[in-house]
């Protein structure tokens, strides 16, 4: 074993492993930002380390966020009450008017600060400007996978169709060295964009090794749009376009028949599944037990804070282990197990990180988080992952680290003024508000 | 106005009155613990009274939880993945082996301290041993609505159905002074409890002028089993009993048809939502829209902590508000200012105390909360009412007061000591677990 510079000991240490492994009185080693042991705390030595003795919380991986526009916290609760179409055509009002990259910047660390205060440590985020969201993570010290954005429509950023290919490969070049950055190419929807540019997104994702993401079969108007235009469903289209696979990575998936869930099994295609929204958007309850049973890999998000209106990770959980068991009739749908499986270690995987993320086991990096369990609603505690799952919630992250740099102590974000960022999106909301009006 | 010896300024008060009115840059002014004048903070004089500026906070009435079983707290997470009805069983085997006078006190009060915690001032609760969940009660300085629990099954409090009316009543005698206590008469449901047995017990509670709850169209194999026992369903039974009316609150009513909303509307009775209990015990979705517009009063409930894992009266509102969206895809279904009355006026309705509680207006008890909106997630702030119910949670509570008397104060409870109740709680966690294996 090398010799660690940090040791955290835990009550519990959740490790998210395939096992889903609890190790009672445990600890975690690392150096140098990786995990070097993991296991009891009297077999971790701790000579030379920095000691943390996590008492009273449990020590697990950092949570992985495979949805969100961060940038669209400026908007929150600005347009309510309306489903996603009707909704869309308002928020891309407000989008357009009051979107530059100083704002874009400013929405980027005012979502990412909320992120990592409840225990996110890697977010794929979907927003115009990216290059603005990797500079807000690079300040904040979270990890980010994003990428160009492609849409047939004048962007938000002023941009044209015609330049977005190049426009995403100048991404790939600017964060080819940031070790925090994950790029990809974010095309935003079959009926946003044609058949011809969601494959120059591809090619280029593809011949950089990125990831290729887009929302998918998030409403009923949604499936009823391609199937006018194209003649068959949305991930059958997909298909049709070679856009499905183990580099692809599907928002929403909420309006699927039983070919297109075999489609994206066979596929190796990734799924991001975000409660919160499609119940408040009405866009209704994605058939997650099938999608599982069916051996896609299902990750959870939290969208943006338009359509959640927050981004909170723990409601994800709890929803994704909860909706279906009432939407489906059946108590044992989705276990504990597979529903904090989609919020770490399945994210890894559809970020083709699965050998360095979303787990505590050795050679990974040391993103993770301690979350509190002395508060009267973490108590008796039979089962740690049981709590985590139905009990916990983003109060309760009180310490979060990512590649072993502390970010947020106590409770407290270590890397930005919050009191700041809350103050200057204050101060923005008069201009917001007259957008829409 | 008379002189007040408690002022609260916060940049916004939201009242919970009948218009739902917001105050920017309010206050509020107690004496001898009841609401004495509501206003602009310049309106409301503050000479000799204690002075709190509540920066950064919203000011709002405590939260009414108007279903919930405190004292299961100490069965949290223990028996997971069943519907109702096997679930039951295992949890009554549990309770059987577990519950006595003092393990009673130590549920209750682990329960409300939960409770206040997250910023609930009022709870009704049905538990074994009622006057434990009173001394409680008066230990840790909530308003609890609780009383006699009727069950014809031998009782996890070793008494048999014929003891219920004696035990009952003398709770009603033994509160009749307490001024934090509701009394009433608690049936377990129409499954458990004959007719005769739920009549006993109207007529008790109505002769003292109590509210009488039971559990009501909780499940699909609940109505089958009423249906096949007395040819009726659920709403009908009760309605034929002469058990429905404006002092009659039933929790869940998930299982509705056209006739029995009529039947609640018309009869005035009070209905408790219980979102996530319904969705984790697969219970499915309350008809709350349509009992909405058909004029019955809904209230919200946690439920208890076996059922929900937690007691989190923000996740209820939270879920009142979005769940109907997706289930009946209207995204205009339940309003953020629905969702919020729900949460306090309508409970105080339905403990018949509309003048006492539940709003912040003159003449009212002084039992509210400030609720923390300096966090990221908080901002922009378009709208209070809007910010309460999409994007707060428990975790920005952070001061509760009852009847003027500060209980919490910046997250800590005041009445009692957490980290004792959860020592205490843990304590008993092994006999717990070997109770149901």
């Amino acid at each position: 074993m090398s010799p660690s510079d940090l040791v955290i000991r835990a009550p519990y240490v959740v490790t998210c492993d395939d096992a889903m492994t609890v190790i009672e009185n445990g600890a975690v080693a690392a150096r140098d930002g990786r995990i070097v042991a993991v296991g009891p705390a009297a077999a971790i030595p701790i000579v030379g380390a920095e000691l943390i003795e996590a008492k009273g919380r449990i020590l697990m991986p950092g949570l992985i966020n495979m949805h969100c526009h961060a940038g669209d916290s400026l908007f929150r609760g600005l347009v309510e009450n309306l489903p996603l179409e009707p909704w869309l055509q308002t928020v891309w009002k407000a989008e357009r008017a009051i979107l530059r990259p100083t704002t874009c910047r400013l929405g980027a660390e005012l979502g990412l600060a909320e992120l990592l205060l409840s225990g996110v440590t890697t977010v794929m985020d979907m927003f115009w400007f990216p290059e603005e969201t990797v500079r807000a993570a690079k300040a904040l010290g979270i990890r980010v996978a994003t990428g160009g954005i492609f849409f047939d429509p004048p962007g938000m950023d002023g941009h044209l169709a015609d330049r977005r290919l190049a426009d995403a490969t100048a991404f790939f070049d600017a964060v080819e060295d940031e070790p925090l950055i994950f790029a990809g190419c974010l095309p935003h929807g079959t009926y946003t964009v044609s058949p011809q540019h969601l494959q120059n997104a591809a090619r280029l994702s593809r011949s950089r090794g990125g990831f290729w993401c887009t929302h998918a079969a998030e409403t009923a108007a949604e499936q009823a749009t391609i199937i006018e235009r194209y003649g068959r469903r949305v991930i059958t289209h997909l298909a049709e376009l070679d856009l499905l696979g183990p580099d692809v990575v599907l928002a929403h998936c909420v309006h699927l028949d039983t070919a297109e869930i075999d489609l994206l099994a066979a596929s190796g295609t990734h799924v991001v599944h975000n409660p919160m929204s499609n119940l408040k958007l009405a866009s209704g309850f994605a058939p997650v037990p099938a999608l599982l049973a069916a051996g896609v890999n299902v990750t959870l998000g939290t969208d943006g804070a338009i359509s959640g209106n927050d981004l909170d990770m723990w409601l994800a959980i709890r929803l994704a282990a909860t909706l279906h068991k009432a939407a489906t009739g059946n108590a044992a749908a989705v276990t504990t197990a597979e529903a904090l499986a989609m919020a770490t270690r399945n994210g890894a995987r559809a970020l083709n990180a699965a050998d360095r993320l979303g787990s505590i086991e050795p050679g990974k990096a040391a993103d993770f988080i301690l979350v509190d369990i002395g508060r009267p609603h973490a108590a008796p505690l039979f089962d740690p992952v049981t709590h985590l799952v139905y009990s916990a919630g983003r109060g309760d992250v009180t310490d979060v680290f990512v590649g072993g740099r502390r970010v947020v102590e106590a409770g407290r974000l270590l890397t930005a003024d919050v009191g700041a960022l809350v103050a200057a999106a204050d101060a923005l909301r008069p201009a917001i508000a007259a957008s829409v009006v």
